[in-house]
């Protein structure tokens, strides 16, 4: 490439270069995500981004359609057919399954991995994010389930969010299905009346009645429907109700009065097999999905043997930090540094470093202002990297051993011995 | 895919899965490099695994060679040439470069990015592997060299490596440059003899001295050749000695006292313009190179504008961990729990999840024994988490509201309220 030709500045489209300011806050939120984790005993795991493809396709004909339309999916030099990972679950799936006989069960596992879906670049749907991932797997409890949710509504806690900042709607897939098979709707009609309701509030009401009439037909069946989306239909009677009502009750008995049945809340993927659960902002101006998850029982399956149940959740980067923004919950001094040390001139420098090697054993953050400024200049950057207090090295404090500390927020300043300052 | 058909629970050939035990040890090197770099004041940026393939093909036409052969390039449904990162430094120069009249110079920039490469798979030498990058933009200073080599030596004490286990050897590009332009060298034998200088600890004496004679021809400069390798040459003549001495010398007031000048050291890359250096075990069975790095003072200017001085170097994850592992520098307890809650069956699990919650409300990690077992069961379980205490739930302790927290470790036990047990 001759000189003339410049290279370009700009990242991949869809994906984010995180400068310092940014990556302090996808820090902070990670941090979050796995302090609030391991508080509940739940161990990281991790794994590559580049997965076999067949990985994606065994889900069935829908997830067939995804690989090939909205993945990155490529060929590698040795034949095979290689898709960056576009959801953890297939990945954890395969390694619980892969060590089923060394695991001691119930597992509690947490991961945050950077998925790639290839979708045309829009808010908050970008081509890469981060994810983070808890499952339990290997309990059939209720309280698995209910374990799951709390650690979510835990977790948007942990950032500062007040419990009417959210709320928690869970719906049972084993109810819903109970409610198909009483219907006896075929499978097309279970698919596309499924696909509906997970649209609902996408659409307009009329439509959603209209569309639902048209796919279940029958005019018995679709008043049953109806009521039972709207909440006044006999849910109670079916034992797949009870089943729900015990997971709630065991949420509120933890303290997590917000959830509630919502017959509506059906998630995307065709895994789940029980419990399903949906947390959303209940600012009015935006009443977004924050994090869903639920209960999915025969994914292991696919890999041979008995299937474990399992069930989790997963919550993106940018929805979490569109949510700190919007309810003002960034903490501010997610960067900085204890102490910088200013040298007067360039001879300065090597004594300079050496006071900040004393102040790093110290165990405080130390940088030495290397470029050659006037001090003021030196302490508008140090301004500039948030540092919270610096120390000017020249030939008087060098000759004398006596240094100034001056704290930044305040211009207050303390004399003595760098071992002093450092007390 | 038929039920017959069973997926495999391998992952893709040449990446790693991490299981929790593995995880623990990534995340403590991850979290010791990242609290290192972070006292020196270095502020950790991140981007995307996928670049433009471009990126990588404007650095001469040997690292075409490299792009096309050793590295994940693919076309994307735009018709873009994408490539899985194969190094970091490329990608630091694109955002600098990219923000360079925002930023306030000079930087001190860390990241721990997965690279990728098409190789073979073989010990060390995996397709995807993690490293940390860390660098100073923006300083032609001596210190700045200085200091990005006592960074990496503090990073190896901060494992608890010993002075004695590893040495620095530091060379100049500009002063081997200086030897080459002596000897009026064309661009086929720099390259060349650069190559060879570069395998030397991989060939035998008798071939490196024959090759060497092969490449420069000339019997006057080959003798200044191999005096120069050997260290009995006349090097501190030339100005670019003094420069490096000026590094060397800096870092033993610094007290890195075990770094020393090797004109062997030539480092792959060439985009290196000055000081080189690397690191290597001292261990007299396994003289591996840990790291190394350098100064890059013309990369930028690949994205126009005037070019932006640049230090750095990179460390991997694999090589860490053998080096931990062979020096037992790797600690142990780094997974656990403070406290596992023990329902004595089913019905005490509701009751248990309420302590686990206020356990972990007084700053304690906590978890439920899930699984319908034996309290023994539930007992050994605990051990395989690392759980430092158990408190078993039954309806005694219910009934009386005093509980028993047994530590695992010795065996000893306290009885008391939940809130007692916490203090």
């Amino acid at each position: 490439m001759s000189k003339e030709q410049k290279l370009s500045t700009e990242s991949y489209k869809g994906v984010r270069d995180f400068y310092p300011e940014d990556m302090a806050i996808q820090r902070y939120i990670f941090d979050t995500w796995a302090k609030t984790a391991e508080s509940f005993g739940f161990e990281r795991y991790d794994a590559s981004v580049l997965e076999l493809s067949e990985l994606y396709k065994s889900k069935g004909a829908e997830n067939e359609e995804m690989v090939n339309e909205q993945t990155y999916t490529f060929i590698d030099r040795g034949e095979r057919e290689v898709t960056l990972r576009p959801e953890m679950t297939p990945t954890v799936a395969r390694m619980v399954a892969g060590k089923r006989r060394e695991l001691t069960f119930p597992l509690r596992w947490y991961s945050i991995p950077n998925l790639f879906r290839y979708e045309r670049p829009q808010r908050g749907r970008l081509r890469e994010h981060w994810q983070l991932n808890a499952d339990i797997f290997g309990s059939h409890s209720s309280m698995a389930d209910a374990e799951i949710i709390l650690l979510a509504s835990e977790i948007l806690k942990g950032f500062g969010a007040k419990k009417s900042d959210f709320e928690i709607r869970v719906n049972s897939r084993k109810l819903w299905n109970a409610y198909c098979d009483s219907w006896k709707l075929s499978d097309d009609q279970r698919k596309n009346i499924s696909g509906l309701v997970d649209r609902k509030n996408k659409i307009s009401g009329e439509e959603f009645i209209s569309s639902s009439k048209t796919i279940l037909q029958d005019e018995t069946i679709h008043q049953e429907f109806c009521a039972l989306m709207d909440g006044t239909s006999s849910a109670q009677e079916k034992p797949e109700h009870a089943e729900l009502m015990n997971v709630i009750e065991s949420l509120h008995a933890l303290g997590v009065q917000s959830a509630t049945y919502d017959p509506t809340i059906m998630r995307g993927f065709n895994y789940y097999t029980g419990t399903v659960f949906e947390i959303f902002d209940t600012n009015l101006d935006n009443r977004r999905s924050l994090l869903g998850g639920g209960r999915y029982d025969n994914l292991t399956g696919l890999f041979g043997g008995d299937p474990i149940p399992a069930v989790g959740f997963g919550m993106g980067d940018v929805t979490m930090r569109d949510f700190l923004e919007s309810h003002s919950l960034l903490p501010q001094n997610l960067q900085g540094v204890d102490i910088a040390v200013i040298p007067m001139s360039e001879e300065y420098v090597a004594p300079a470093e050496k006071i900040a090697a004393t102040t790093r054993a110290a165990g405080k953050k130390a940088y030495v202002s290397l470029a050659d400024k006037k001090v003021g200049e030196h302490i508008k950057q140090a301004e500039a990297r948030h540092a919270r207090a610096i120390i000017v090295v020249g030939e008087e404090e060098i000759a004398s051993g006596i240094f100034t500390l001056k704290t930044l927020a305040d211009g207050s300043t303390t004399t003595g011995s760098i071992e002093d300052l450092l007390k």
